[in-house]
């Protein structure tokens, strides 16, 4: 029974998912609420407080322009403890994807798949040569980094981008790992690794590679604030890498490409960081718990994640799209279809960690959905 | 006498102006309050109702992705009554110009002196070669367009940008000579009209080239949503080409480029079109009041703009620098000293209008300082 008249069409010829917002407003029911595990997002931060200083301050932020980006360097550099030097404010860290590819990768770059779509996409609408390494489901998608390597070397890479952990599989790629990567690859023009998730791998030790980025010549780490302050929608990225790439990044850059809002939000962090630590590890405590609960759905093959998300397989006895199409608008509840993604296909969803209330109901929602499926077949 | 202890030192070795919310923060005093004079804005737009709904669905909008840019150009194509597949949303009109200025210009480029930084200082970072044409204070800074062709032609350029009407000095081409210039130059690869300011220059009949942007293979029209509609902060701006071009640059810009609130900004302008139109007109009462006051002060040249601020230069008795410290540290007047721009000098300034009771204080304070610093040559 649709109770949720979302509209379907919105799904058709998009190499990305439509927005929540489309799909919400395609309904034209304000009072019905969707539930969204398509973008993994931290839903315990930003604090009220900031909220409301947005709130408060709302004209003036919007009315002037934001500082420049070396300012913004600064003040993003005092909040995660990097010299301003290596660091490059975006506006998300699809900005810097694209730019990059522009700038730094000639001719051919490496990638696994699946992963983020706009690291296969993108790189090719240049006219760039795309290489890719098939993550094998046989050993839960995680890189084998000497087969890795071999591939760059036969197909004459100069580029290599990475996400780690890895989207949408979760899958981490261990920091001793990287090292052997980037130490075996210091010949080539730009290693690319895409931390958007890294927050979220585990509590302490968090594998990145932002030291390294600082100190060699070829290597960018690539983060997106975003997704780690609960707050998509503001636009906000960063990077870090040497201080000759940061500043000539800096300098290539659109002038005020960051928001008045992304620049509050880095004072926001200034002063709520501790807050951030809570509600990061919380979200790590909901992800296993997401995990747990979905290893239970036996038409579901859930593989290892180390991220905000999980990666999983729907029984091929039911098809993924009408799953997706029904678990939306039968319980309004908008999961991650991989269909269109390299290396995935549409029995493959990404579906995003949210608070323990929400997964159960997903729980629910994806059991009534499949047994009702059943029935319809038996 | 220092009553605004502004941090002077911000202007020290920038290409722009320092922002007005480093100046303002820099005083570590809230309480005191300076005059934005520097950022030609619509101070009359958007209605409260406006900032009131951006307030109350905060959080659904900062913690939801936007939509895509292929979505964003139907919103906005509704808006200004252009067909979406010409249109091309952006973050910020400089955002376009980074983008247009790496992939459309290719060796040389032809722009006009003075005029917005990007246009001169941007490509010559990328390492293109722009040639610059003199503005000509004798003749009002306006465009000679046989000799600005002529110079196309020597120069051997195949993109030419030109702002209209022209940032700083206000001065405006005429549609025709706009047509007899893309007439001759259809040969070019790119002629790209920056028309940020154009809603400005009058009332009806607004000299703008978006039509034949439309219809021609190499005419792009660039515009600021950010200025026109008093929300810079928020970071919004448009191109009008032909439909080839606009899907190849939506293709290639960065994906979710904009944000949610710029997405919100076209729902209201939706609702709100007869305010803005309202706004819009009182913005050039405002601007030839301001033209009327100033032409009053002797020691200022003011020449003849038919935008929403004025360019003029101060006697050379007077440093420029010193004036422009000495208006925001007595006065809290911040105004654009032009000394970092090609074509201009530090005792050239660009004053943007604002509501009368605020040119009032400014032109008393520039009474008060002018006669002041007589005093103390005599």
């Amino acid at each position: 029974m649709i109770r949720y008249p979302v509209d379907l069409s919105l799904f058709a010829g998009n190499q990305h998912s439509p927005s929540f917002f489309s799909l919400q407003r395609s309904m034209k029911r304000p009072e019905l609420q969707l539930h969204d595990f398509c973008i993994p997002v931290n839903p315990y931060f930003p604090p009220p407080e900031t909220f409301n200083r947005f709130r408060d301050n709302l004209e003036t932020l919007l009315k002037y322009y934001p500082s420049p980006n070396e300012e913004l360097a600064h003040l993003l550099g005092e909040v995660i403890h990097v010299q301003a030097a290596s660091l490059v404010m975006a506006n998300g860290s699809t900005e810097l994807i694209s730019w990059i590819s522009h700038l730094l990768v000639n001719e051919t770059l490496v990638t696994t798949i699946p992963t983020f779509g706009r690291w296969t996409d993108y790189p090719k609408a240049l006219g760039k040569n795309v290489v890719l390494y098939r993550r094998r489901p046989e050993v839960d998608h995680r890189l084998d980094i000497g087969e890795f390597i071999d591939l760059v070397r036969t197909s004459k890479a100069k580029a290599v981008a990475l996400c780690n952990p890895n989207n949408p599989t979760g899958a981490v790629t261990s920091k001793a790992d990287l090292m052997d990567l980037i130490n075996a690859l210091e010949d080539l023009d730009v290693i690319i690794v895409d931390e958007s998730f890294i927050d979220f791998v585990q509590e302490t030790d968090v594998p990145t590679l932002a030291r390294e980025a600082i100190e060699r010549e070829n290597v960018i780490v690539i983060k997106s604030l975003g997704k780690n302050f609960g707050l998509h929608g503001i636009r906000a990225g960063y990077a870090i890498t040497n201080p000759t790439w940061a500043s000539g990044l800096r300098e290539v850059l659109p002038r005020w490409n960051v928001n008045s809002l992304a620049e509050a939000l880095l004072l926001e962090l200034r002063q709520h960081w501790e807050e951030y630590e809570v509600s990061r590890r919380q979200v790590i405590r909901d992800a296993r718990y997401l995990k747990s609960q979905i290893s239970t759905i036996p038409e579901l093959t859930v593989y290892p994640s180390q991220a905000n998300f999980v990666y999983c397989r729907l029984d091929s006895a039911i098809e993924g799209v009408e799953w997706r199409n029904r678990l939306l608008q039968e319980r309004g509840c908008f999961v991650r279809e991989c269909g269109n993604k390299l290396g995935s296909d549409q029995q493959h969803f990404r579906i995003a960690s949210r608070p323990k209330e929400q997964i159960d109901l997903l729980m629910n929602a994806t059991r009534e959905t499949l047994a009702q499926r059943e029935s319809v077949l038996v």
